[in-house]
């Protein structure tokens, strides 16, 4: 699992047949080299249960893991997954670009 | 799964026999340090069970899940294939070499 | 599997269901181009059945295995899990940002 | 699945007992940063069901596939092979280091 | 799986149950930006079920090819093992780093 910032969505119409109807996020991983806003490695595209928002921490399971989180251990045609909102962090060493924005906190999974 | 952009195919005579008939696509991922055209980090090969073209964002499973997508969960010799070809999508932060190719979405996938 | 350092926690209350009651570690990989104290490459995030503490250096296992050492093979929504504690290693190449932390060892764990 | 030329092959009398027997290749993908001939990212060890040669373009798979390839989907100690001998490809944008060399086709695989 | 050379050993008292009794191994995959005894990049912990020496040649399989390795498709809670100790290897573009340790060869594995 790693601990990453929503950071957009994707649609597609034309798709596997048992990811109709879910939404699909774009998930950035912190690291300390990140700067606010920007996507410096390749962004994760993740099944979201939970109802996550754009900016909001989320911690995210690939694999049999992500089918689990979507209710079931079905075989879903996807392999990462929201599987936890985060309300807080306490990481000392973490530079100030994981801060969680307040605002998404408050819009987001409610 | 990951966002990326078909850039090519591959054809293989020589084949694990489950893979006859499949079309093997190369697709590369959207990250924000690529240039329009310009494969920089290792592009994946997938099979592709929904007709998508060079050009085309689509989003690529692993593993158990590319097996799904492609017909039941059966014992294939893959583990990566397209898993949606994408109309549109929302990230504020992307930058400008992940625009959609408009020529690609009209050609392909129909 | 991964050597790693607790770095931190994080919180969510949103979360899958058997997730519910599981602390969730945020932990770095340790390798040769790190400073103490610094993430520089993408943490991750992992059950933590065994009882670490931030600074303690741990063994950390991806997949079925993170599962089966949480206590089964049962199908948990996640993929990372603290398999060990580390008490002492020997890497005669390892620079001196790996070295154990005293305190975190007298502490964590017990 | 990746795209990848064969570089060499490793001998091991010490080993799995399933591994005893199978040719095991040295692999590296193909990547645009990447000149003929020169390992630049970790290259990846492979079971070759199929006769691959050095100097051939394959395609690699991991996990249960790469088992499959190799015969059934029995419990292999192993978790990559080569599934495909490419032929031919069609990548546009593809650095000339990518070029297939047809020695290599002409020699392998038969 | 990839080549690697064993770099070290670590300890762990608290551990998973199915760890108790297992070596755990540090090594460090080969290519070709690394200088002998340095260790580059992140360095995978693996089980040993064949008894590898420090600077010994070894091939590592992870996810369920490790825990075949080490006896039985059992429930482990590990996803990392040596499944081979090389002997010899032909890869005509590596760098002198790669050359085997003479003197592991002989010590290890014996």
């Amino acid at each position: 699992m790693f601990l990453g910032r929503v950071v957009g969505e994707v649609w597609a119409t034309k798709k596997a047949q048992d990811l109709v109807g879910k939404r699909l996020l774009v998930v950035e991983a912190l690291d300390e080299r990140r700067e606010p806003g920007a996507a410096k490695v390749t962004p994760v595209v993740a099944a979201d249960p939970l109802g996550a928002d754009i900016g909001q921490h989320v911690v995210v399971a690939f694999g049999k893991a992500a089918r689990v989180a979507c209710g079931g251990d079905g075989d879903f045609a996807f392999e990462a997954a929201i599987v936890g909102i985060v309300d807080d962090f306490d990481v000392p060493s973490a530079p100030a670009s994981w801060r969680l924005d307040p605002r998404a906190a408050r819009r987001g999974g409610s």
